[in-house]
C-alpha cells in the first residue's frame, strides 16, 4: 500500500506562492504533512529560485486548473529550470467570501483575490452590483490583506481554511460558478534528492522539424500501450513557429516499457528532459 | 497567383481589440486593406460579440505569439462561438519607446503597455530604474492615452505607426528584447459568408476517453500525409482533466485527403467542429 504521504525530514523549508491557507499551502500539506517550514514567494519565479538557490529544499506549483487550464508561466519554468517533479496531488477548489466578522454583505464595497479566483466567481459578482473587484497576487494573502489593513467594508475570496487561519469570518460558501474546479499540483525539489519513480512520468522534448513528427513522437508510447493524461505545448524563444511538447504518462520511468519508449523518443527529438516520475497523492 | 488581400465590401465594419496604430489594426489592414470601418473594443469577448451580434461584419484577433505563446482567451471563444476563421496573418512585433515631443528619456517617471509588450521589453525596463510599470489593454491605447491626458512624464510602448497616427514621438526603435517576435493572427466573419477553402484548415475536437486516443485522431492526418503545424489543447468545463484539441492542418478542407480524414475523425471525435479554411497572407 502505498504511504500516505512524502517522507521528508521534519522542518525541512517547503517554497510556494502565497501565504499560510493558499491552495498551494493546503497542496504542500497534503504531500508533505504540516511539521515543515512555510518559504512564502510572491512569484512562481521566486518559487523556483527558492529551491535552485537553496533557500528551499522543496516547492509545490499549481500546474492546471480544470476551468482555467495549464498553468503555462510553471510549463515554461520546469522547462528552464532543472528542478525535479517528486510528487502530484490535486484539490478541489472551494472558494468562500470571507470578512470581517460582523461585516453584513451589503455592506461590502470592495472585493479583493486572485484573478483567477475573481473570473471563477463571476455570477456572485456580478449580482454585487457596485462593488469594485480588486486584483491581489493570492488567495489566502487577500484575507490577510484585509484583516492587516481593517478594511471592514472589503471582502476577500479564498478558502476557508484562510479564514480559520486568520481568524475571519465566512460570509458565503461554495461562491464558485462551476463545482467542477480542481487544481493540479506538482511537488518539485533539486535533481536526485529523492529516488525517481512513481505511476507518473512528466517529460518536455523538442522535435526536428519535419511532417508528422508529432504522431511519430506520441507513437513511442502509443506502440507500448503507455497512456497520454496530458499533452501541452509552449514556443521555443528564438525559433518561431516553433514547439516544445510536454508530456504526462501513466508509467513508471523504471519500466522496461518507459525505458524502451524514451530511448526511441530520443531518436527524434534532439532534446529531451525527464522532469521527474513520481507518485500521485 | 493568389490575390494581396481578401475582397471585401469598401466600408464594411472591422472589429479588433485596441485602437487605431494596434497590432490587431495592422492585421485588419494586411488582411482587409485600410478602407473599413474600425470597431474598437477593449476585449476578445467584445470582439466576438459584435461579429456575433452583427455590429461589426469581420473581425480580426492575434491567435499566437512567438514569445508568449497561444493566446488562450481566443482558442476558448473559438470554441464557444460559431464564428468562421477566414483568413491568416503573421506581422513582426517591432516595440518603440512613445513620448511627447521634446521629452528626454531621463524625464519619464511612468511606462504604460499592454503586459505582454511590458514584458517583451524587460531589458530596457530594467535599465531605467525607478520608472513605474503601467498595464494597459492595448498597446497603441497607451500612446493615445499619454496623449489625451498629456502625460509629459509618461512613455508608452507600441508600435511606430501608434506614434505617427497620434503625433507622438519615438524615442527608441526597437526595444524588444527578442527580435524574433512575431504574431498570428486571424480574421473572422458570421458562418457561411465566405466561401470555404484556403491553404489551411482550423479543426476543435473532443475525444472519446480511453488510452491512446490522441495518437489514433493524429494518425487520421498522418496516414494521409497532411501536415500538423499546431496543436493546442484546453481543458472541457465539466469534465475534469478531459480536453478540447485544436489543430491547424497544412490543406485544403475542400481537398480529398482532408475530407477522408474528417470522416476518419468523426469515428473518433464526438464532437468535431471545422473552425473555417482560409487563405494566409
Amino acid at each position: 500500500m502505498k504511504q500516505a504521504r512524502l517522507n521528508i525530514p521534519a522542518g525541512s523549508k517547503v517554497a510556494f506562492q502565497g501565504e499560510l491557507g493558499s491552495f498551494s499551502h493546503r497542496a504542500s500539506i497534503k504531500i508533505f504533512g504540516s511539521k515543515n517550514e512555510s518559504i512564502h514567494c510572491t512569484s512562481f519565479e521566486e518559487v523556483f529560485e527558492a529551491v535552485a538557490r537553496k533557500r528551499a529544499e522543496l516547492a509545490v506549483i499549481p500546474i492546471e486548473n480544470t476551468l482555467a487550464g495549464s498553468i503555462y508561466k510553471n510549463f515554461d519554468l520546469l522547462a528552464h529550470h532543472s528542478l525535479e517533479v517528486i510528487a502530484e496531488t490535486s484539490l478541489r477548489v472551494e472558494h468562500s467570501l470571507i470578512v470581517h466578522k460582523g461585516i453584513q454583505l451589503r455592506r461590502i464595497k470592495n472585493i479583493y483575490s486572485h484573478p483567477v479566483a475573481l473570473e471563477q466567481c463571476t455570477s456572485l459578482l456580478r449580482r454585487l452590483r457596485g462593488v469594485e473587484k480588486n486584483s491581489y497576487y493570492d488567495t489566502a494573502g487577500s484575507v490577510k490583506f484585509i484583516r492587516d489593513h481593517g478594511l471592514k467594508e472589503a471582502a476577500a475570496i479564498a478558502s476557508e481554511e484562510a479564514a480559520r487561519i486568520y481568524g475571519m469570518t465566512v460570509l458565503k460558501r461554495g461562491i464558485e460558478d462551476d463545482p467542477e474546479n480542481y487544481t493540479r499540483f506538482l511537488a518539485l525539489a533539486r535533481r536526485k534528492r529523492f529516488s525517481r519513480g512513481g505511476e507518473k512520468t512528466s517529460i518536455v522534448f523538442g522535435l526536428r522539424n519535419e511532417a508528422g513528427i508529432l504522431f511519430k513522437a506520441l507513437s513511442v508510447f502509443a506502440l507500448r500501450n503507455i497512456d497520454l493524461t496530458k499533452i501541452e505545448s509552449r514556443p521555443i524563444r528564438g525559433t518561431p513557429w516553433e514547439y516544445l511538447f510536454y508530456l504526462d504518462l501513466q508509467i513508471d520511468v523504471r519500466s522496461k516499457e518507459c525505458i524502451h519508449a524514451l530511448r526511441h523518443l530520443r531518436e527524434l527529438a534532439p532534446y529531451l528532459k525527464v522532469l521527474g516520475s513520481y507518485p500521485v497523492f
